[in-house]
């Protein structure tokens, strides 16, 4: 079994790039967002004040330049054409005074250059001059969505594995739902199914099971906070909970494959649940198969937040409405576009999206399923699979 | 045991802010980083496409602008004075024009602002205008550093949350240690003792235990991927490698407090360590003990790394240096300042720290302990304390 992006698919994406420097009259591009730097050549770093960035060349080389340790790091990968260092941060010279350097040794210093950003930028502890600061004769164009649009198209190589994503995340959400029983911690059934899931994951996939991005513990599977009254919250926070009889849950399963993740989460209920959470549930559940209907290429993406919109409307649920229906993922657990009445980009194919309109009920709990869909030439496709009715998400 | 910030102390640190402000003149300040956000009011939220952030005035009055998904969540925080929201993104008005709309019915429109930043930023599929395209009666000034510069120096309670932090690390630490043995995957070994940390510390710290900020799986500890000569990458990712007889193991326990994280680092055997892994251990010990011999306050943090540096010097060690002594720390695993032979800041009293020189040796592993120490009136306090002799690092 090979979870490896292949070298054609990376000359594909870098192809893409290419062609767009070609018509801007770009010679080389310089990439700060560590999402693009691992789309264009598999390198996944941890930022940290250290800057790191890859400059891709109009003649298509892939130059990281890098903290001295991530050198081995970088090297390490087939994609990367040639590593160039600097010591530390700050540093005797510091970092963009070495970067300067650099790319002033390739011949670039009056170069027309392209950048997603003006700079390397962290929230922990950098500070530093922008690249025209410390290459004035540049002329520095600035794309920063330039290979996020690209990424808006997955590949079939991305498919694949954002459905073993999914496969995976069935499995995880499965023994949550197991372990999910009065008086245990959120995270002790969290971590319970966490660690047989990735057991799992590695004994039927071997050595090509690697998450590739560092994301702290993986598979991702759990609550988080989403327990009881506290589910009404959309993004709560964990809160340490012990589940209650009765008790709403809102749950994800999120493994990576290859970078890639897939999102599934589930409404259930710890032992039977009353009457009001019925109906919310049966509400919720309505929501979301008017959303799967308005799936097709060819539409804009807010004609399906709009059929959902009027769902909220015909049962008066505007009071319990908090977020749209969904968003595109991929390599980041949220990327554009937006299943939102106000983002009207078009569905095509290749386009793989969350659907989870929810209803949030102060006092009782939240209600919304994640499904992960794939928009397909005629229509969609349900990537995730976990049972979506009622009846099998009562945890006993 | 209550395990929460005061109000007192949210009272000072925004005072210091006000200070600032007033002898700027600024009318009001907007924070775009959350690190700064719930510093000052102990809001966290998960960021996404959704721009938030927290409107300061100079009468001190703290409003947050989120989206409506969090406004439940925001209103919970006695700190903020008042929640305005916004539908969604991208929605049918720009969430920036709406935030333009509420900065002009504060009476701001012509005002003198602060920020630390132009506008909100995400990777997540945000697209936006700066603050002063839609304010462009408002002047604006960017502070980028005003709140991380007034992390630097901790409080008394920040120091209180980062020992209690330390204490939870060593348990967290002690049982990683107990289950690092051949046969079993690294994850398997970080979850068991997260698993286990998690129950002692909820059982411990009861309701009062919530690591308050999103961290995925909280406690983390294990190993990320530094097992076996893949530790000499210091910043490995997961491999999901097996623990094998005579391994390397280069480890870490960070867990939460109120926010705070301390930082535990080991190198530790599974099993019988050889005879170069025990000389570069020395070597390595005899380092950090170099570094906090250097500690005190009133002299310059790059006075740490010179004489670390003067160790790899004096035994040679200079192809197996990869980075830097240290780095502040507390909210952010990494904060400024840097023990950098770059990085003159002066020690001072209420600075927190990590000590971690390593030594990394390709093809045989990575040989790093990481301590976190308090400077103090008179010199250091180690707030961890794991054993790091040799002796008692061996896995069996």
């Amino acid at each position: 079994l090979k979870l490896e992006i292949t070298r054609q698919e990376y000359k594909r994406r870098t192809s893409i790039v290419l062609d767009k420097m070609k018509e801007l009259g770009l010679d080389a591009f310089v990439f700060w967002n560590n999402t693009s730097v691992f789309y264009l050549c598999g390198f996944s770093f941890i930022p940290t004040e250290r800057p790191a960035c890859m400059i891709l060349t109009k003649h298509g080389n892939k130059i990281m330049y890098v903290p001295r340790l991530e050198v081995e790091h970088a090297t390490q990968n087939q994609e990367v054409s040639e590593t160039i260092s600097y010591p530390e941060y700050p540093g005797a010279i510091h970092p963009m005074e070495n970067l300067a350097k650099a790319i002033t040794g390739m011949g670039l210093a009056t170069a027309h250059l392209g950048s997603d950003a003006s700079g390397y930028s962290s929230t922990k502890g950098y500070r530093g001059p922008g690249l025209t600061e410390v290459l004035p004769s540049v002329k520095l164009t600035l794309l920063p969505y330039l290979v996020e649009e690209i990424r808006v198209i997955k590949s079939s190589e991305e498919i694949a594995f954002i459905r073993e994503s999914a496969r995976w995340g069935n499995l995880a959400h499965s023994l949550l739902q197991k372990y999910s029983l009065p008086g245990y911690l959120e995270n002790e059934v969290s971590l319970r199914a966490t660690l047989e899931t990735t057991k799992a994951m590695v004994a039927t996939l071997g050595d090509s099971y690697n998450p590739k991005v560092s994301t702290g513990l993986d598979p991702h599977v759990g609550f988080r906070g989403q327990i009881g009254p506290n589910s009404a919250l959309p993004h709560a926070i964990d809160i340490n909970a012990v589940l209650q009889p009765g008790d709403n849950l809102v749950t994800y399963a999120c493994p990576r494959i290859g970078g890639y993740t897939s999102e599934l989460e589930r409404t259930m209920f710890v032992g039977e649940p009353g009457p009001e959470q019925r109906k919310y549930f049966g509400f919720m559940k309505e929501i979301q198969e008017t959303a799967f209907d308005k799936i097709r290429p060819g539409k804009p993406c807010s004609d399906v937040d709009k059929a959902v919109r009027e769902v909220y409307e015909k049962h008066g649920l505007w009071d319990y409405w908090r977020h749209h229906t969904g968003h595109a993922l991929g390599l980041l657990n949220h990327e554009l576009p937006f299943f939102d009445s106000g983002d009207h980009s078009v569905m095509r194919p290749g386009m793989v999206f969350s659907v989870e309109p929810g209803i949030f009920v102060p006092g009782l709990g939240g209600f919304r399923h994640s499904d992960t869909v794939l928009v397909t030439e005629t229509g969609m496709e349900m990537l995730t699979y976990y049972p979506r009715d009622l009846e099998r998400l009562i945890c006993r």
